[in-house]
């Protein structure tokens, strides 16, 4: 896979065309988005400004799951970059007419928009996308499925270094329902990718992948062992609908294994943080005092996102660009 | 009130920060809002011209009650200043996945957009977000709940003012459910504010405030009476949700008792002018006959509300832009 | 009706200033058009290029009808253009409060956009709107009822001059329910201003009008007959609503008889283009095969439906910025 993700993602001279996992791209491109990103976000006088990159370039916002949070960081992102931005509702257009999703991609292209930020709940389906792309678009994964959501992982890891600085020295925990979570997934392989010294997976055996050993991490079914010694703590956010099958009994019962609270948080090292994808379900995955104490870095975690897909979508797209450049016309 | 809704929408140069209520505004800061959108309103050759005022920034529409209307007239007014615009639909968004509102509030701050134009259901809505936002982000109230819509009194304020020019000799009657109504609330303190010589409010017992009086209207149940001599005319739009309880018998009845028709108008000064908020109820509210009639200024409200909202979002960005600019690297 | 729409839609020098239908414009004006966007497809480097011959002009999108995709391609149009948009839903607005069209009308007007994009389920509903609007505001029909949709018309005319250049020796034949379908008599209008040597139309009695012949075309009820010798075969979408009533038996009947496969495409010329308005309904109104065959040109016909709306809405805007240039200010 690894290599097949790297001709997808890459161009001949190894810049990022794609943005659609962490999967094949190596220490060097994750630090290059961190600290492209760094640019963005350290701009005196406020987090992140508008600046002039992509005048000129249109934006598809390609939404086939709901998601207003994640399309508004998106929207922001691309503004801030002053690209034109289309949101297209997929639930609501031609596929509803019996139009046949492939119908609706070569469609999509065909109207020329620069880049697609593609969510969808199926796996793999961001990657189908950029496959049948043509030569000068490029696509970012927003969440596929269970499979990758690089995006929320680049924001995560921009969130550690900012607190943490070298990734070398880290032990990472990870909690909850790491099994059906992209991100995880992505958190997993940018950890390792980036070298920390260890990535812990902390959940019930029921919520945590087979394979998980295989994935380079540790595996612990009981919070407080977990966390001890730890420097990073990630909740993953609980999905209602696990709780419909027999995999889960009961938030409350969840809260009593799984949840995250200060006194459990003693067991980590005293500087860790604590880190949620969000939006948490407080009294599920973690008590309001660890939500909205000293340790959480949460609201962070949202601040950078703005700046890591400002950052994804400017290297994308200037390789696109650089391309392109000799055969265009001055604007 | 008073002093509270200066400390937050008032800065300490008595400048505006927040736009939230009328209430605790002086005369002078109401007529600098009226000045502003004249200054934007007077432009030749059209009414209202693209300037770039607040090039660079992001307005993010932050409506939990939907209303079409009113969120379309915050985004025409914020992309004439060359703004850019999030419309974030809150009702589809993550609240639905069970966060809470303050958790929501937090995470769109982190997002840094510069201003939120906020609509609710509940009362203090707005003043709530005002009061947790971060120091560089203004709010404008478009309408909380029963208690304020302050846009609108402003951009009747500045219609009677295109017409009468100035304000202190004006009789102004209210007509229709001033209990329920946030534009009637608002108005009636702008009103008061800028000084006219009289305010009445016109309606059955049931749909007047016990307090009228305390604010400094006059009380009519005969809508022959209340309208003599009176220079303005604002009638109120009929919420059906009204009729459906027992203080309303039924739209033919309520007409009957308080509809506008021209005969009833003949009461009023020759030259008075009629208003409504719009959407209008032809045949409850007001006969067809006075809504496209010579007196009725109902368009002009529409037309002069965009360059109100450009006005209060101009002030409030400006000076949060003076006070940041210090620290802003160069654009 | 001509000379009505004639004296609607051009100004008194002959210019664009609305484009409700290609009835009453002159093979000069739709000539022009074709040139106009081709000026826009033709960019160096990539098929269109944001220009700012649109900046800081504000578009009103009002889709009474929901069409994400029409309504995507004027999105991008615009913006390409430099124009803002208003995506203004009409089904969820103030209609819904008990407001006439009319009122949402003049208060859509009072708001002071330069251009509204018109779809409504209704014929005549764009020159409605177009006869009421103010002397500045331009109106693009994006298809009304089953009346016509000149923009789609126009692209497919554009279509056809890219593949064949000149008009004049070419037969093209419609396919399907012809009756119904504003695309088809946008199409025959444009066929035959632009003087081709024959239009076919193809259906069963119940899908075709009964005036065709009055329209200038050749009748046929046979597909293999129809397509002999034509240079364009153009076929039309199937609504799955014909289906309920009477008029059509089944999905796969209608395949049977009116379907297209490369077998019934031998009588037409080698060298035959076809053309399909999208969404397809696979094995409906062709195979698979002709779809995505030699002979298809349908995604550039998607291709080209953006800069032949660039065309018509900079053609109309810039009549107005011209009557308007000498008592504007500069901006």
């Amino acid at each position: 896979m690894a290599n097949q993700n790297q001709d997808l993602q890459l161009d001949d001279q190894g810049r990022l065309r794609h943005f659609l996992t962490i999967d094949g791209l190596g220490r060097d491109l994750l630090t290059e988005i961190l600290d492209t990103a760094e640019s963005f976000a350290s701009l005196p006088g406020r987090p992140v400004k508008k600046v002039p990159l992509l005048r000129g370039k249109i934006i598809t916002n390609l939404f086939f799951e709901n998601s207003t949070r994640t399309r508004t960081t998106f929207e922001l992102a691309a503004k801030l970059l002053s690209a034109d931005v289309i949101n297209f509702n997929v639930s609501v257009s031609a596929t509803s007419k019996g139009e046949t999703l492939l119908d609706t991609l070569r469609n999509l292209e065909a109207m020329h928009t620069d880049m697609f930020v593609v969510r969808h709940a199926q796996s793999g389906a961001a990657h189908f996308i950029a496959g049948q792309a043509a030569p000068g678009v490029s696509v970012v994964n927003a969440g596929d499925g269970q499979h990758a959501h690089p995006t929320q992982a680049m924001l995560d890891m921009f969130t550690i270094r900012k607190h943490k600085g070298d990734f070398t020295p880290l032990r990472v925990a990870i909690v909850g329902d790491v099994l059906h979570s992209r991100v995880a997934r992505s958190q997993i392989l940018a950890l390792n990718t980036l070298g920390v010294t260890e990535v812990r997976v902390i959940g019930p055996r029921t919520l945590l992948p087979g394979e998980a050993r295989a994935m380079g991490v540790h595996v612990y079914h009981n919070l407080e062992d977990g966390v001890r010694d730890v420097d990073v703590v990630i909740m993953l956010r609980l999905q209602n609908e696990r709780m419909k099958g027999a995999l889960l009994p009961s938030q409350h019962e969840y809260f009593q294994l799984y949840g995250l609270t200060d006194e459990r948080l003693e067991n980590a090292r005293p500087d860790a943080i604590v880190m949620h994808p969000g939006p948490i379900n407080r009294g599920v995955e973690m008590d309001s005092a660890v939500a909205d104490g000293p340790r959480s870095v949460i609201l962070q975690q949202v601040s950078y996102g703005i700046a890591i897909r400002m950052a994804v979508m400017s290297m994308a797209m200037q390789v696109r660009t650089a391309a392109a450049s000799k055969e265009e016309a001055p604007a």
